[in-house]
């Protein structure tokens, strides 16, 4: 089929999905766990596919990793399901209502956007996930995921279209179209009529490849180069948790830290370096902080842009938080950024200056997330600014409408 | 100045209005109010050289009228800034808060978005309205008025730096750059690290050309081909009215009536039609509707995709609700419907199958308007589904940053 008549069907799907009642569209979500729990070992024979086709064409362990379905993935997949079911569900909600002062009476309501498109890379779980809050929240979805990820994916939409015509609604409200080719995106980007929104998840070239091609707005979350700043004067023993758990906790995700900058007057910049250092963690040093004496590579100006995800750091010294916020706004992303400092004007400062998604004080990094920020389910960390910034949860899948009722205004 | 120095420069202006506060914010409006007054003979005299230009270009009378500023239109002006000023500042506003179950302290605040990039077409009042409001929610503006406006916008940007400057605020808090080139837009469309978002106001081909073009967010402005069916029991009277109303209280602009659907059973088709034609507006009716006697000429398909913003109006009569509904979705621009029913079900119908900014009842399509919501100012009706549907206000013009208070905390 064409891009324009799979994004004509979705469409036509939406317009069934759109008024679903909530116990409708948890029913299709609930049969979807237990078709899960059923076809647990199609599942595993088919993701086995795709690890054996990964493993000749050489993904590094890191990316066969992302890959696996095991028994414990499977039941988190579930998990993930069973929480989308019991949010609320945010169709409906009046925003805004009032009576005017000619007796119109105004309810803005929420409303499901339309056609969502996703398009991802690796981690089949994105399937599941995108699929049933694009769902949940009334819209139709079209998944483009990783061909890396051919059969899992494939498995996985297809259980779902199982679960929807159990339940009387079209296939074409969960669509899955796979290609190995990237080109094959672009002419779904150009049907704004039918799709209305497209979610990139991936690294920054597919992103970039995505917004340079598409006339459909588009929501991006792409790379967090996160950024996180010591001041002159910062408890030791916090500075060493913090950080380390804002590298090593889970290197692999955006809210990892990648920069780190010292105040030049902290007292504690080479007993920092060498905890990290001696936790595995590889220091790209600055020639200020190479004269420390730390082990470590000296850092080039591209790798204070890089998202390395991987147990590596980029340091850098600073002479105060000015200096601090000019880098951060430089090099950043705009994703999540920390200062670690127990003087209130410095914090006060960091504060005011940044522009990003998430500002932190005194704490890791990694708590960027919608369940820690306890949102539930998310389908990512937005780092646009339009619609919504940060994680982008079950209500940020959602547009509104007007109602304005009357009998007989007319405008003067 | 290249377009790239022009966007930094009104990036580092952001930094500083990011975090002003209100009453210096309503100090530079408050001056630019005066200056306005004491500007009034300049701006008639720049306003007229437009105004000849334009004559000898042999621009419309509708259009020359959208160009000229009077006294009238001056002391207009200077009442919507002074609303502005009314409004309450939307920055710093917490839009979520609360403790997580591990000690942290959430704080979602509304920020400003950065650097808004406007390009419109024709109408002064746009370049003093839309700066206004950007600069009241903290960010720095660059505008791109029509090139016949030019000495009009040039004296009106002209008033608000000298406003800034008089506040010890940078001038590139408002660009103004102008071009008769369409082309010379383009650079701007490439520049997504300096400008944040970028706002259409003007024509479809305006509109397209941008989203076609841009690598930066596009909230549109776009046309509004506005729907209205009468159902085959509605009051006449009622009918009447709102109709003509719909149409002709101010056809020049996006919430006015394009095509009116008539259920084949209401017995007042006709009726309706004779007192639209004896109302000066010209009808292009449909096979069905021709045979009904009133006077028109017959439609061609492409008329019910026009936005006319004249005393012109589309007839179609349709069989029944679901037709008007398919209708609606087929040719319409998600902007405004209305239904003039006396039927709960048809409407409740109506009200849940379409898909639109607005969907009214027993009501002039003329009420979508921000000002009519209570919503005060507007950027314009966005027809777009992200970020904001409907009239763009001050709170449109901001984001938000999640801020994180901590102790130490770290992800386990």
């Amino acid at each position: 089929m064409s891009a324009e008549n799979i994004a004509k069907e979705a469409k036509v799907a939406f317009y069934k999905t759109k008024n679903l009642s909530t116990i409708v569209k948890n029913q299709v979500l609930s049969d979807l766990v237990r078709l899960l729990e059923e076809n647990k070992d199609k599942i595993k024979q088919e993701n086995a596919k795709d690890m054996s086709d990964g493993k000749e064409k050489g993904l590094s362990p890191a990316l066969l990793d992302r890959l696996e379905l095991n028994d414990a993935r499977i039941r988190s997949l579930q998990q993930s399901v069973l929480e989308i079911i019991s949010l609320p569900d945010p169709i409906g909600e009046v925003i805004r209502g009032l009576n005017l002062p000619n007796g119109l009476q105004l309810l803005t309501k929420r409303v499901p956007i339309g056609v969502l498109m996703t398009i991802y890379e690796s981690r089949p779980n994105v399937t599941i996930d995108v699929a049933s809050l694009s769902f949940k929240a009334g819209n139709a979805c079209i998944l483009r995921g990783g061909s890396e990820a051919y059969h899992s994916n494939f498995i996985l939409s297809s259980l779902f279209q199982e679960a929807l015509q159990k339940n009387n609604l079209p296939k074409a409200t969960v669509s899955s179209v796979q290609d190995t080719k990237r080109e094959t995106i672009i002419p779904y980007l150009k049907l704004p009529k039918w799709i209305d929104v497209v979610v990139p998840r991936g690294g920054e070239g597919l992103v970039r490849f995505i917004t340079e091609h598409s006339q459909i707005p588009v929501i991006k979350h792409d790379s967090g180069v996160t950024n996180l700043f010591v001041d002159s004067k910062a408890d030791l023993e916090l500075s060493k948790r913090v950080i380390l758990n804002s590298k090593t906790q889970r290197p692999g995700v955006c809210n990892a830290l990648e920069n780190l900058l010292l105040h030049k007057d902290n007292p504690d910049n080479l007993e920092l370096l060498l905890y990290l250092a001696n936790n595995k963690v590889d220091l790209l040093l600055d020639e200020d902080s190479l004269k420390l004496g730390a082990h470590g590579k000296p850092a080039k100006t591209e790798d204070y842009f890089t998202e390395f995800l991987d147990y590596r750091l980029s340091v850098k010294i600073v002479s105060n938080v000015e200096e601090a916020v000019s880098f951060i706004r430089n090099y950043g992303s705009g994703h999540t950024e920390c200062i670690l400092s127990s003087n209130i004007e410095t914090i006060e400062y960091f504060k005011r200056e940044i522009d990003s998604a998430a500002v932190f004080v005194n704490c890791s990094t990694r708590f960027h997330d919608g369940g820690e920020f306890g949102l539930g389910a998310e389908v990512g960390i937005s780092t646009g600014k339009l619609h919504v910034r940060g994680p982008m949860g079950l209500t940020h899948l959602t547009t509104t409408t007007t109602y304005l009722q009357g009998n007989g205004q007319v405008r003067v």
